[in-house]
């Protein structure tokens, strides 16, 4: 049976063609694989996949008792496939810190404290001298513009860089200008749902003995989002009511400014004072210069739930 | 302050080479380390550094609170350093499952199913086109051979084979010739405690709510070790009391005929039996093809126990 391969639930651009791109360097690495996803497709990849006149994966929920599969951008179990624990990791290929994920045997796992995904994959097409071509390339560049929020994200490493760089003319697009289009196509709000902009780029992480979630959005207009935060809030404490979250931050990127305007509930949203040397006021507060979930809001909540 | 390189706890060669390797390559690429190790040097990895004129690393016990370290050859914290968890480990490089490790923020990890860790850094040089001196090749081919038992190891990769037919060229040994007498430099067990022989080279395993401790012992004289049964059980015992263990595996392997005879204690030492469908025969069973803990004893041992 084909190799299953997939990111994170919620799936972002990086998830989505990191998977894509990952099912290219095994396929022409002679390995029978098949990408899929673990959620719906944002308009912002979907932006990026119909520029570059690629499908998206299959979607799927749940894996099978081991079934083989590899895992990208991403690592930590709860965010990962249905019934993760009882599959086989081949490989990992993902950038963020490693946690709640064990296997039996031994694997290839492939992680740098890059801004993307895709910058990792770029090396290994090099490593096993493999074609880079024009839509890999493009999907590539699409994944790093992404999450590294077109370079300005503290994220960004000079290895991003440069392999966007080297991508944009592989995928004959100057990144600025084709980067700021796919961001905007994802930064509008207002045909989502409160429970869609809540749930769409959401995370669970384990943090000692708190079990946080963090939402992220990133907008073009962050007071168009607040306009509506009593809906917002309504969806925020139902999911902290049903989940049983200690903490939900919901976090507000403007693309354009690089900061944050986040929303703190749950019986732990004081963290937020103490995370970040602010007061919240109406349960919010503006992160000046913070757009990184990764390398600025998990770190800085984590110590301060410590 | 220097970066702390560091392999399991009871080091074996691939262990303490690797972390003098792995501190070569990184001083060529301008960081800041020191190489060291948990535990003593074993006679086997003694005639290795011997051969090749290298002094053994520092010896370690603990870390401390937010120290930068790079782990190689192992993840698992309880194989690791004390305190461990509060260091920050910047990079992994290692060839065993992964488990029971976390890292509050992003690193470098680099895991491979191959044979030895020494097979993945001898990569790495290629990768950041560094120089391999005659020295660093000799310490990373004896890694290679002890890992492998001279390639007999099941745990054996192709890619183990060319990275040492390739080593044993730099280094200007023959890898059969010298591996048999660094083998047998380690294998006597005439000399060593009860206590050294069980606690040489183990490791502890969680698997599910159960704790296991395999011990394995490289030699060319099975009997000579069976001979003295009453002493090491002994030894065993007053380790499965004074440490909780549910199980203690002594794997006693014949690196000349690639078998091994098992010496199992703890309430849980019947796993044995459904693990490799033989009967024990007081405490003892021949496990035929059997030389790997990494690939044979633990994966058996925890289907056998889940």
């Amino acid at each position: 049976m084909s190799v299953k391969i997939f990111g994170h639930q919620n799936p972002d651009t990086d998830t989505i063609t990191s998977a894509i791109v990952l099912c290219d360097i095994e396929t022409q690495l002679g390995n029978d694989c098949v990408s899929t996803r673990l959620g719906g497709i944002s308009a912002e990849t979907k932006y990026a996949l119909d520029y570059f006149n690629h499908e998206a994966p299959e979607q799927i929920d749940s894996v099978n008792d081991n079934d083989e599969v590899m895992l990208v951008d991403h690592n930590e179990f709860q965010q990962s496939a249905e019934n993760i624990e009882n599959a086989v990791v081949l490989k990992v290929f993902d950038h963020h810190r490693i946690a709640n994920f064990q296997t039996e045997g031994p694997l290839y796992y492939r992680a740098e404290p890059v801004g993307c995904t895709a910058t990792i994959l770029n090396k290994i097409y090099k490593e096993h001298n493999l074609t880079v071509s024009k839509q890999m390339a493009g999907l590539m560049l699409s994944a790093i513009i992404s999450d590294t929020l077109l370079f300005k994200s503290p994220t960004t490493t000079d290895e991003d860089i440069a392999a966007a760089e080297e991508l944009e003319k592989i995928a004959e697009v100057n990144a600025d200008e084709y980067g700021i289009e796919m961001l905007k196509a994802g930064a509008s709000t207002k045909d989502k749902t409160a429970e869609a902009l809540i749930t769409g780029d959401a995370k669970t992480f384990a943090m000692g003995n708190k079990n946080s979630r963090i939402a992220q959005i990133n907008v073009v207009d962050v007071d168009e989002v607040f306009a509506r935060k009593a809906e917002i809030e309504a969806a925020i404490n139902k999911e902290i009511e049903t989940e049983g979250y200690d903490l939900f931050i919901l976090v507000v990127t403007d693309i354009l400014k690089s900061n944050s305007k986040v929303l703190a509930l749950g019986h732990d949203a004081l963290s937020v004072e103490k995370a970040f040397d602010v007061t919240l006021d109406q349960d919010t507060a503006v992160l000046e210069g913070v757009v990184s979930r990764k390398k600025q809001v998990v770190p800085n909540i984590t110590q301060a739930l410590s």
